[in-house]
């Protein structure tokens, strides 16, 4: 354990106020904050970022794709254990997916960095913070994009070249924020990463810390409606051969496909479509989606994937239209390694914090680090479960806790603790998404 | 009759020669052509339009809400018989529609005047051509925009604050272009307009002319569905309120009550869906669409109608969505004054063309002036009825004879053939839209 006297912001203070420092930028009138990747709310967060990190002595690099790292070097050329979240947002959301993770690290950071000085016990591995890149995918897809060029899931080349809606690309937009950078990639020991659940668990256990153990299962396609355009007024119900009507009815099919597998086994969604030409007097020839569809069974993914495809022969022949499903990602129920389950466990007891087990739904960029490195992966408690909204709030105890929890892990973790454990996948073909 | 020598392009070659150089303007690769309202192609068209009407001795000029009028003026004082159509389109539209109306219109025009000359019988009303601002309301809502206003349906200061989806507004657009104009427009006396049928009826039975006698009845609603933001993956089913799940619902119970009436009877659709925040792992907060209900028949629509809004408190009960509809615009089943059909049958009878009469199920500008003036709507056939679409085709012969046609109709209205026809309706309180 870290001497608890060496920690200046042991009331967690500092750790709050910065918090709400950083939650002013991009900032919502509904108490949310919008900073979609690569805007400038985004390089506005990243330039406060970079002046904490460095008024308090971290050096600052930034890779091809935009991934900021906060370095404290004590053993040169020795690996780095890095911490970290990610500074953008979804539209609209809430003040605490991704920032709170990052801000908790770099606080983490410091703290460590206090305790080896103090008793001298240099660590045999570097520490690094880290602003992972668009981990959202909300400007653009996929999500979880600099982890994924960072674990060789996906090149540089292929991520600089995806642009957003409007044609923007990856590159120019982090040129033109300054970020598109030049430095290599801190080779790595370890990762750990702290998060709000985005779920109720926690709240409704009255647990202080969730101890994530693995994923869920997810199927995520890229869906195109073909029809034809034509009037709304004038063309005979029977000659048309209406997008937007194939469409809804496989948004509505998607959602009714998750009432017939009990327990909430199956989550379905679309979140995002866009109909062509959209003009109100026109019959959509063309609507684009993402059909998004998890489980935590893979049996319930297998069996919900067939009655998709069986919705999708069904309406293509009632509404007259194409429908083309594109494999955007797949991933399947995925393990973080227990010997870092059973660490954080460990540490939480010593603390005196309640701590559970739990699978992640949402994908987080330890979903891409667990597969190259020993990774722990923390939950706090989030009010009602709240995410993706403005109204997402994580009490003041409960984000103080996480840091202090997160703390000591990372000291362990810098001292050599994870070193011996076992990878549970080889980097799997597919990248996961959020 | 007019003399036929008299007409210096009596196969029409001039006119189809025309048609294809302004189908240039804003040309698709797919045979069709994409001019909004109010943007650089529908100015390139307008100025376009304006040189070959100039150069053929109109003076043109430019109201308030950018409707363009080529004036011939024989008897000062007079008012004015109005022929034109529009020439601004849909995204991704047909070359025809609007287009070759205005265009018919400009070369009947030159040909009644050559026909005044050399008779020297001076007609009692002069002659305007003109070019309708915004009739398609695919850039600018609602659409018919410039007659509204010219029939005092809709004012002028309303009309130019509207905004597009990007904010830019109707008097930006117009100042940019140079058609925010300060003329007045000209007082009229009557109106014809024509345009390809957007059906099928008068290619099925074979014949050249179209007379239409009325309006389907539509009520056009914006729709408003409100859900609440959240994660598309950790949330569970049972805690959504998911927007587009609930507009997609309202899509598919629109559609499907068009077939619970017999012989076509009802048509109706969603043309335009916008959902927000459109993240690909977000649940949708808002969806923002028009729905648009027509038939020829008064209780059918208010029965559909009563069925829509029992489907909309369904949905809203079973998504926990909220649904806001507005009424956009209702119009009724409208007639047209019968001494103008009498009239285009007479003529089309001795130019030995054959003619029926028959509703129009998409608006016009012609469903505006109707109301204030005498109006004449004619019809061409159009192959398989395909609208709004860059298929849309109208053989060259169809189109000469709707030339012709008009030209004779045009000459007759211009000498007071429609002085004695009774306005049918007062001007409603509603706008009527395509």
């Amino acid at each position: 354990m870290i001497d608890p006297t060496i920690n200046t912001d042991r009331a967690g203070e500092d750790f709050i106020a910065d918090f709400t420092s950083l939650s002013r930028i991009g900032a919502t009138p509904g108490g949310g904050v919008h900073r979609l990747a690569g805007t400038v709310e985004d390089g506005q967060l990243r330039a406060w970022l970079r002046n904490w990190l460095e008024s308090r002595d971290f050096t600052v690099t930034i890779d091809a794709v935009g991934n900021m790292f906060g370095l404290i070097e004590w053993t040169p050329n020795a690996p780095y254990v890095l911490v970290g979240s990610h500074l953008d947002s979804q539209p609209m959301a809430g003040r605490f997916d991704g920032a709170y993770g990052v801000l908790a690290a770099a606080h983490a950071a410091v703290r460590v960095r206090r305790n080896v000085t103090a008793t001298g016990q240099t660590p045999p591995f570097n520490l690094a913070v880290v602003n992972w890149f668009n981990e959202e995918g909300a400007r653009f897809q996929p999500s979880m994009m600099g982890s994924s060029v960072f674990t060789g899931k996906l090149s540089a080349e292929h991520v600089l070249a995806i642009t957003d809606p409007d044609g923007v690309s990856v590159e120019q937009a982090l040129t033109a924020l300054g970020y598109r950078g030049t430095d290599a990639a801190p080779e790595t020991a370890a990762y750990a990463e702290i998060h709000i659940e985005q779920g109720r668990h926690l709240e409704k256990d009255g647990v202080s810390i969730g101890l994530v153990d693995a994923t869920w299962a997810a199927h995520k396609y890229s869906a195109v409606v073909r029809g034809e355009q034509s009037h709304t007024g004038s063309t005979v119900m029977a000659d048309r051969r209406d997008a937007l009507v194939g469409a809804s009815r496989l948004v509505v099919a998607l959602r009714d496909l998750a009432d017939t597998f009990a327990d909430s086994a199956l989550h379905t969604s679309v979140g995002q479509l866009f109909a062509l030409p959209n003009s109100p007097v026109v019959v959509a020839s063309e609507v684009r989606m993402v059909l998004d569809l998890r489980s935590a069974d893979a049996e319930v993914l297998a069996e919900a994937d067939a009655r998709l495809h069986e919705h999708v022969a069904v309406i293509e022949k009632r509404d007259g239209v194409h429908i083309e499903l594109t494999q955007a990602h797949f991933w399947g129920v995925q393990s973080y390694q227990p010997e870092g389950i059973d660490l954080a466990r460990a540490v939480a007891g010593e603390l005196g914090l309640s701590s559970q087990t739990m699978m992640t739904l949402a994908g987080h960029d330890s979903t891409n680090l667990k597969d190259v490195v020993p990774t722990v992966m923390l939950f706090v408690p989030s009010v009602d479960g709240i995410s993706h909204n403005e109204g997402e709030l994580t009490h003041d105890d409960d984000a103080r806790a996480g840091v202090d929890m997160l703390t000591e892990v990372l000291a362990r973790m810098c001292q050599g603790a994870l070193q011996d454990a076992v990878l549970q996948h080889a980097a799997p073909a597919q990248v996961a998404q959020r």
